[in-house]
């Protein structure tokens, strides 16, 4: 098996060494990941600056190649000029120091190299560990380990990736795996406004979650039930029945010159 | 009625210039865009660095605030604490130079600006023009002030933006309005590898869409048929149908110790 890594938290980060600790078992592991952290850059790419690939060494040996670019970056850059198209068996991106859950997802850069995978048509996945403190990615890198033969053998139809969440806590507490939605629960968000030495207004962005739904398949549910939430993501981001509430807008009569 | 203008080509577009002297005449317009031009952010957010907030001045005058951010940040920081909570009418992100069309509207920080409209629950529309050069925006400004008090007084419902594209063609050659869903057409990319002055390898980003698909509803057989294209997006990336194949996959089978 040939398998593509990434992440977002940036290459010499231990949740993807952990990812790479088990996943070599499998076969053959290429490492194309951000040369820095490139958190919350959602599906971002680089138009406008020029991309670098550097050998990355870690502990004396080659691990894999830095990229000054986002995630996707990544992705793109590993199939069509690193590996010169040629496809890996799988996509694995993370392990990501905090959970990818509920709207939170359109933000991640680990989720969105999982999707640039899924375009490719490879399967793929992301996956996250739901602590920011202390983390110890062990026992989800063996379970991305251990999910990666049958995604292999029953092929994620073209265009799904799948965002694997799960709950930092022992082992023996893991209560199953859940299929999950993304969950919809807005955040209150503030702006923490403070001044610099220099006098000058500057703000941090910070949220707060104001209330997870309750219904048990949904994916921050999921994981404060100790489960292992793995949820279907594509990026067809039509809203197919808004579709023919607007039919019925008549939306050509504003095209009429007499509206003007 | 009170109005959010915002965009990924930088405050001091043209796109957004033209957008604003259109809306005007609606009501009050309030301006915050990036400080700088954030093409392909796709839903970037800014969290490892503080965010400025700077008046600035067109033609002598108070035109908008620039943001050292994304358009999403440009959204949360108009709403969060430029505008203190209080909800504009109406979120409208663009015109921007160039379509946002298929799947590269996941790429997109002008889309991305509507879709934080949406979450917030705002009528929000991003709109695009469908060239590089010689932009004319003043018909995709005209249509965008019409389409506005409908958007307003019909409500868009929670969780839904609105995609328009504008094609570049003069206004009376516009064929109608279509309602159309976000083509899925794949890109043939390529990376342009070349050395630079020091002798080091760098690559840029090129990309050639390989087929549009035929059907008229296809966001850009829309643009090419000359029709203005209206997209129904949101931003739950769940996908409803693959819950059901990945129950059926047994994955809680994997926490088997036997199967380590």
């Amino acid at each position: 098996m040939k398998i593509l890594l990434t992440n977002d938290d940036g290459i010499n980060s231990p949740g993807l060494f952990a990812l790479y600790e088990e996943m070599k078992k499998l076969g053959e592991t290429i490492i194309v990941a951000p040369d820095s952290e490139k958190s919350a850059v959602g599906h971002a790419i680089t138009l406008s600056d020029p991309l670098r690939v550097t050998e990355f060494r870690k502990n004396g040996e080659f691990f894999g190649y830095a990229v000054n670019g986002t995630p996707a970056d990544c992705v793109k850059i590993a199939f069509w000029a690193i590996l010169n198209e040629e496809k890996p068996d799988l996509v694995v991106s993370g392990i990501n120091l905090g959970a990818n859950t509920g709207i939170n997802i359109i933000y991640s850069g680990t989720v969105s190299a999982a999707t640039e995978g899924s375009m490719l048509g490879i399967p793929s996945f992301a996956i996250s560990l739901n602590t920011f403190t202390n983390p110890d990615f062990r026992f989800a890198a063996k379970f991305a380990r251990k999910i990666s033969p049958t995604l292999v053998q029953k092929q994620l139809p073209a265009g799904i990736a799948l965002n694997i969440n799960v709950p930092a806590v022992a082992e023996t507490q893991i209560k199953g795996v859940m299929v999950t939605r993304q969950g919809m629960a807005l955040y209150r968000e503030e702006f923490d406004k403070r001044v610099d030495p220099h006098n000058r207004i500057y703000y941090w962005l910070t949220g707060a979650k104001v209330k997870i739904e309750e219904q048990e398949d949904v994916d921050d549910r999921a994981i404060i039930n100790n489960k292992i939430s793995i949820t279907p993501i594509h990026y067809d981001l039509t809203q197919y029945e808004m579709m023919n509430g607007l039919n019925n807008w008549n939306l050509n009569q504003l095209l009429d010159e007499n509206e003007d």
